[in-house]
């Protein structure tokens, strides 16, 4: 495999509307996404883009609300209630080659590729399996990386 | 103040080379910088080049390995000993210029401006004050954003 953009670094949150607040009145921010919520993850999401080089898309700051306190999200909040970074996103162009090379390499991948908040698929692994990072994989959208 | 380029994420890991042999045989990277010692954070460093948007430079992974346990790198591993995600860097045009506005807005920002991992100034704002996230501030190399 080979290294794919940095789509994203996941930002868990016990409060979406206050770390937009923060991003952008504190951070500077000046194109933050319109929040939804994500059934099959439990969350409301929202993505802070920052900028990248040239102009370019830069990795984005993807925000997380539980909107269930029994979910993965949720938990994670209960033990740290201030929020912080949850996980990281990389993109890979087929997301069934990669399930299948994170796997030969022993690495525990966590459930079946299913939709992520970019509209592609993607699947998480296990922390334990990487450093204690929370890694996502998703399949880079055919119409551009964003 | 207008939101920087996501300069890095700061990823602690207990085994630096262990890190390294990660992020190249199953993460694929194929730029990843020689490591060395910065002494005022006592820890062993190098950096993991993502590739961006139409072949720009991407978001670094800034790997972090404590030289000393009485450090603060050292004290989070004692805590997190698979390592994982430490602290985030945005970059900004003037580091006194972002330090005074940090602190307007009532952020504790840790110390005076020193001399970071890119050989540029650079501040950390404190965790507590910044939803969890340890986030470091640091000035854009003159040469580039690399």
């Amino acid at each position: 495999m080979k290294l794919g953009r940095l789509n994203h670094v996941g930002v868990a949150t016990p409060d979406l509307d206050a770390s937009i607040a923060h991003y952008r009145d504190i951070m500077g921010a000046t194109d933050i996404t319109e929040p939804f919520v994500l059934d099959s993850q439990k969350v409301r999401v929202c993505f802070v883009n920052t900028p990248g080089e040239n102009g370019t898309a830069g990795t984005q700051i993807e925000l997380l609300e539980p909107t269930d306190p029994d979910s993965a999200v949720g938990k994670w909040i209960e033990k740290n209630p201030l929020g912080g970074q949850h996980h990281i996103c990389y993109e890979v162009p087929d997301i069934h080659e990669a399930k299948a090379w994170f796997e030969s390499k022993g690495k525990r991948v966590l459930g079946e590729p299913r939709i992520g908040a970019h509209g592609t698929l993607i699947f998480f692994v296990h922390p334990k399996d990487m450093g204690g990072q929370l890694t996502e994989i998703m399949e880079t959208p055919k119409d551009g990386a964003h």
